[in-house]
């Protein structure tokens, strides 16, 4: 099990969410609260929207809490979207092309979860990447995979149809190879302008998912300030401090879809 | 806080201790239980002797429960006489040479604490290292400056003595300084035959300091197994395994010594 | 192009090729002679066999002129058969788990080449990867496919037979995809007894490979010296000294096979 | 010896001279061509000024021209004042706290050159490091003592008399030491509006030093291409491209000062 948190709205410098806030990105890495397992020390990535449309990477092997860099990074740059990932494997090596967020031409992907099974269905999934895109995997994980097929199933065209498709080929190779153990995932993908997320699984025990909306957000003492009004949104896979009233959870089975700082979240059902 | 573990007996292959037991070193590293934090997860190190008198070293930044090289090493390598560490860092930089244990000629060194004050001691304690030591310090640790003044104060002759003349020469630094904070340590050190290591602190809470005895030592499931007979010690941080009578504690204020199996412990009062 | 080296015979301290001779592997990382590029530095790995069936491996993204712990492990270990290689990338990201040599149970790989128009043929070949083994592939290599494939193709009945079976595998995916780029390789492989080396290319062009063998090895100077006799032999990419005495160049369209120090050379023509 | 270069001008993005020009420092870390050794290969970093006085820093150990970070950072970052290094190491380790830039506060400093004997002197170096100069001190090079004596002898008032002050320290401890080997820097320092370089050697044999000078700077081909009129200058190891004509050499025994594009270059001679 991973964090992540995906930002979109005004420019802000990164490490007013990674790590300002009393239960920042960077304290999950060490401590997180909502997750089987506390410590999502095997590896981070940081993925962000600048002055080129292709979005910025920075990925590494070191635990999040540990890197200098990434600090520095978060501190300096200013962006008006990014996606930020500390991961906790489920099988594969920590590298840092296991990292994610994984990025493809203008796009960003990055997830929390597990394709049940993977071992047994990874060839075949992987058999079901189009070729044009296949040659640009690198890993081994099942959300890099993912990535690459949600984007041969039409990302471009119609971001939540293509997530239906996805899990539905991956939840029929499952099936086809005997798999029992669930497929479970809380995902989120972007073009540079509207943010995506998917909570779902097979079973109804999906990672959590939470929004917190507002105006002009920034960091006072540690806790997270949402300016009033609109046209910020934080998506995150656990609240950034402990007032109830910044973040509302995303049920089960939906899809989100933040752009320009306005929220939809409408059921995911796509078996 | 750190964890760490030294073994000395027969030659035994180095994960017998560091990966199969229930809370082997390894295991310490992600959910250490008698720490104050559960996570050692800036680094880690290991030294063994073999077929040479200098020991080898193997350290490096990712956390120990991550690393396959590792993993390997612990698999292939069977030696009598060998030093584990896992760090969470004080405050100096996670990198290979900061990590314990440290090395010098047939020497390692490795510790669990804190100088107080290092920042404000740290220039007088590194003037008071000899010239022909100090040109091998690599990192900036307050530990790995403490052993190059064990080195200089006579560890190659009494090592008692040495860790006392130590002791003392660190508090009056920080007394000097106007250091108020403790100056807490458990620390081990070997010249490839004997073990030595210092439970102590200037406040009377020093880390956790723990050794196992018996005839050859194996691991069977997730429990230690200590053979009939003795020649065989683990000093360590913390116990293995939950079996009470495999493991003795240390008192405060203790100077422990293991050669050829045998374990005396007396008291340590360099003040 | 990378340069490797494999030794078979009485066990020797692996320092005494890697890092002593005046062209030693890790001299060859920094300043290879007979490579279309001189440096080797994207990483490099070691794999060795000891107490136990199952080789050790040690693999790094460091340069290997650069890598403390690689000093340290070269001097300690001493092993009658070891692989060690050093990178240079033709593509795929430098990362631990694109680094050689590949293990799987007993046996070790490694290669020096490419498989021309890799990006074209990948999801084909990786797609000819029996399931069973497909799920320990971990990079993105060609030559970490090609080790899977030899492994279903027979290797542990017939390694010269497996060898030829790979490579029409690969050509005839290569022929079919319209690859015009040539498929060179200088490969070994082992089981822990025996060493097999390939070198072969489809334009008669594949890297260099000599082979020395002699009594007792040993390292004088920066000069390898062979005792009398024999029993020992070095398979490798380029002469570790200046001595011409002392190599045997293996001829393109060669297979060669030492046991015991016993080297044979035969063509090895697979089409 | 190293190879760095310093930028400050109109923002433009990093990888305009990191990566693009045919002679780019990232191809230097590789095959440099005015260096005793060509490969730069021990680490590099980055420094940049952005919207805080703090500079952002970015170091790692891999080599420049393998670090997928590096290429991203250098894409997305536009910056109106960058310094830049790729290390080869005079013998500390290869480890992030010993790569430059090194950062204080809102200054940056990087070094390609060499303290004689530095084992010999590093001790009394580093006990002439005002104390609360010396807590932020983290690794063993020499360049970095450079740095914090240089801060120490007012660099924020007058930094040419801070280098001669330093210089005259320098080799005064040399001399107090018995140290015949030559001290020889190519030094740069900035506080974010100017550069100051030092080109000067004990022996007369410093490293090179160049600049360019020019209006809006971009790269075209693999060609730098420098606007009409003036504001922006390149303060460098070895020149970028082959065009003799954008490349001013600096002779031994300089100070140069880069101040909103004008380049003054005095005479310095410390002794």
């Amino acid at each position: 099990m991973c964090r992540w948190l995906a930002y979109g709205g005004d420019p802000i410098a990164m490490d007013t969410l990674l790590f300002r806030p009393c239960n920042s990105l960077i304290r999950q890495s060490l401590y997180a609260q909502r997750a089987p397992a506390p410590t999502n020390g095997d590896g981070f990535g940081l993925g962000w929207y600048g002055a080129i449309e292709k979005p910025g990477l920075y990925r590494d092997t070191m635990p999040a809490w540990n890197d200098a860099n990434l600090r520095s990074l978060a501190e300096q740059i200013r962006s008006p979207l990014f996606f930020a990932h500390v991961r906790a494997s489920t099988g594969p090596a920590t590298a840092r092309l296991n990292c994610h967020p994984f990025r493809y031409g203008r796009y960003l992907f990055m997830h929390n979860g597990q394709i049940g099974g993977w071992a047994e269905v990874r060839q075949e999934i992987e058999r079901s990447i189009r070729k044009e895109l296949y040659r640009y995997r690198e890993g081994s994980t099942d959300s890099e995979a993912f990535f690459y097929l949600l984007l041969g199933n039409g990302l471009a065209e119609d971001p939540e149809r293509a997530f239906a498709r996805t899990v539905r080929q991956v939840t029929d190779i499952m099936r086809a190879e005997g798999v029992a153990d669930p497929f479970r995932m809380t995902a989120a993908v972007t073009d540079g302008r509207r943010i995506h997320a998917v909570r779902w699984s097979s079973d109804g025990r999906s990672p959590t998912l939470f929004h917190g909306n507002g105006g002009r957000i920034d960091c006072k003492g540690s806790m997270v300030e949402f300016g009033d009004g609109g046209g910020c949104t934080i998506v995150l896979s656990e609240p950034l401090d402990e007032d109830a009233a910044h973040w509302a959870e995303v049920p089960e089975g939906s899809f989100l879809t933040a752009e320009a700082g306005r929220v939809t979240v409408t059921p995911f059902h796509p078996r």
